[in-house]
């Protein structure tokens, strides 16, 4: 019934344009001379080859249906995993083939969880190519949740993405082509300006090249062991806090930015509910930090800043350790890890129009109890919400909460305490990176035991194609006719 | 437009029937000779007497609206619990009114949570009235959820109310007093069987009643500083283990049992889902126990029934201090804290029927996407569910999680834990008394400050009366016409 030809070309092409960005970091590891072209040579040739002997060899022109699409994308992200390992396999960076396929999912969901204990000890072309499985995991998303999804009729995703200019529901080809490249063009443009800026205030190229990528990723990988803590300069913190937050914003709703149309933005429900979180968030961390840490007022309020929008758009970036913050900023950022990005964007996590629709929805049923006949629907962006749309959400944060409890206690059976089985769980499945204990933000994940890895690489991988995509495919319906 | 002199002599007339429970406990001052007889005798008679004059200063006849029920049970709660500390603050036992009342309202909520440092020390009569605040508590959930909540048309809970002999929807009277002295009847056998079979097992006359109490009513009191640890007779274990499971099962089930139809019970999908949940939680925490910690096996099976029974059921009982069960057990407890007893039990928290009904969307919701034009709805007992009642439960999870993590937050503000404010906010909301860290089950609440413990009365009180009867009144709704 799968139409396997399809699926195995779309792979296959997939695959081919994987390898050539991964030829890429030949040409830095040259400009570097750390000794790895080789290696990524090597690398990316067999990749390259892989995917255009598959894609050769295939029947093309086939049509490609709904249940077909799932299986791409979940396979998508896996194979790109596997081919996107071998650089670290390779050059011996990361030896072990779990790690380096840990380190790669965790790259290409951007989650950017690492294995590294030693960062800087990795080549530059490594680290190159570590940052761009984000930047490419990132592109992904954005293509996935404002044309795929929408097509294959994840609920919620229907809502906004009526919004995006050039999108339809029933036609992937050629609205998607086009839809795709001004989204990238956009995303593409933030991270040059991004990095431009960053230059400017005193970071080198090639770390603002790789902090560009993961920025924008919302991945949150880094160059440095300290994360962004390595950089001094306050200027830094800010150009990059903006960029998160950029980066946790639809992105239909920057390309109407760009064109002016500014008024789509400040009637967006979802950007005024991720904005207001957001500045709510910061002042009350800012206070916490002035008054009970005694930060001086701006350090206070630029460290809030930093960890509230990157723990909020999943990013994982990190200047602070805020395991140190006392048990109120914990408890804060340990619920934040349950917000998420927004729609559209490439943050992970629950997202924020599904948080405001609940919110919206359980609000109003405090007045449907009292006026119990009377058919009160959820409005969003001044439209009414059908139900189906409702229990779709409805339906995503229990899986969400349940798989999210169920992996706590697969964890906590690894001998891991509270907070470290459920933040690992929240941070892997909300694609953000580091939690608390022993994942906080000083730590890394290379402690995990081998079973462990490949069960987090599969919650990153769930979470960051918004559970159903890979759910879906566990459930008996998908496989009768 | 409230019935203020409908609400006030409601309350009076209940104010009346608490202060006549109250004088059985002088009776058992003087038969115990504890001395307290003076101090309960005064207690009583105020309560009695307040009561009675406001009854017979009211004016009567006039009709309950909705309104005034939702006004009329959060009130009963607050002013049983200010009059049922008088005599803890009488007798000198309590001489904190907020210790008292925090004391009397987490009896009255049958949460269980207590401040006593040494329960040991509190006279046996007072003792009795703490068991005895817990029993006429429990008695209250069960009018109020089996009669009162689906009358004022709290959605999930009409569910299953038309199995209910003698419930309609529209009239509270004559029905209700019918349904509730049969219940009560009920209600008043199991205490007096489990009261019986305790003593046969070798309890104390005096403890065994004051256990029945609190076992048939999910609280949790016990008249011992180690609770039921303190007795060593495993048969002792046993029956509170049965009855705290039938204590958290739909006393409606309870009535057709009684009569022989037995297929009410066996086809009644939230009880099979409620014996699922428990045996399988015992199943895994024996075996945890019984190889992780090498327990012996009929020790392990006996301490796991009895704690997963008595967090699930949200009674609160201990026979093990599960903090040292290891991290996988401390985190499945955690999560079972949020599962509650069956809707129609004494049992407090998120209850089995939503937590089922939730599972079973979520998994339609799998299907609904493989075939998005099919209306796919919700199956429960044979029955479609409509989509409104969906919407009440999805509204109550977000509620439930929403007080819970907001309320963590604020306990965290007051210096503790991850593990403690998440556990506290789970323990006083879901009404089951004990946490983890310092309200672990060797703990007390004692360490809480003023702001704390009224803070915790609130969420034993908002838990107990299924949120929304006490969030409605904090709705501009509410007051408009």
């Amino acid at each position: 019934m799968l139409n396997k030809p399809a699926i195995i070309r779309t792979l296959g092409a997939l695959v081919l344009i994987s390898g050539i960005c991964m030829l890429t970091s030949v040409a830095v590891s040259l400009i570097m001379d750390d000794g790895q072209h080789m290696a990524l040579l090597i690398s990316s040739l067999l990749t390259v080859i892989t995917g255009g002997t598959v894609l050769l060899l295939s029947k093309s022109g086939s049509t490609i249906g709904k249940r077909d699409g799932y299986f791409i994308v979940t396979l998508s992200w896996i194979v790109f995993s596997l081919f996107g390992s071998l650089p670290f396999i390779i050059s011996g960076a990361i030896p072990s083939f779990t790690d380096a396929f840990f380190e790669t999912m965790s790259g290409f969901t951007t989650t950017g969880a690492t294995i590294l204990k030693d960062i800087e000890a990795v080549p530059p072309s490594l680290l190159y190519w570590r940052s761009m499985t984000q930047w490419l995991g990132g592109m992904g998303i954005i293509v996935l949740s404002l044309a795929i999804l929408p097509m294959l009729k994840m609920g919620s995703m229907q809502l906004f993405i009526a919004e995006v200019p050039g999108v339809t529901y029933d036609k992937l080809h050629p609205k998607l082509r086009e839809t795709a490249k001004r989204l990238w063009a956009i995303y593409a443009a933030f991270t040059l300006t991004e990095m431009i800026l960053l230059m400017v205030a005193g970071m080198p190229a090639f770390d603002a090249l790789c902090h560009s990528f993961t920025t924008m990723a919302t991945g949150g990988y880094s160059t440095k062991n300290a994360s962004i803590a390595a950089f001094s300069s306050p200027y830094i913190h800010y150009i990059i806090t903006f960029f998160m937050f950029l980066a946790g914003t639809n992105f239909a709703l920057a390309y109407f930015g760009l064109h002016g149309r500014f008024k789509k933005i400040y009637t967006n429900q979802e950007f005024l509910f991720y904005l207001s979180m957001v500045v709510a968030s910061i002042i009350i961390t800012s206070l916490v930090l002035a008054t009970g840490i005694n930060l001086p007022f701006e350090q206070a309020v630029r460290e809030a800043a930093f960890q509230v929008v990157s723990i909020i758009t999943t990013t994982g970036f990190i200047t602070a350790d805020y395991l140190h913050w006392g048990p109120f900023l914990i408890v804060l950022i340990f619920l934040l890890m349950f917000t998420g990005g927004s729609a559209g964007s490439t943050g992970g996590g629950i997202k924020m129009v599904r948080l405001l629709l609940l919110a919206k929805n359980s609000r109003l049923e405090l007045r449907r109890l009292i006026h119990p006949s009377a058919i009160i629907p959820v409005r969003y962006n001044h439209r009414s919400v059908p139900p189906n749309i409702i229990y779709n959400v409805m339906a995503f944060m229990v899986f969400y909460f349940f798989i999210a409890g169920i992996s706590g206690m697969i964890i906590a059976a690894m001998g891991y305490d509270l907070a470290t089985s459920f933040s690992t769980a929240a941070a892997t499945l909300g694609n953000i990176g580091p939690g608390l204990g022993a994942v906080g933000p000083v730590e890394n994940y290379s402690h995990f035991p081998l079973f462990g890895k490949w069960f987090l690489s599969f919650l990153m991988l769930t979470g960051r194609l918004e559970l159903f995509t890979v759910l879906i495919l566990f459930s008996k319906w998908f496989y009768r006719n």
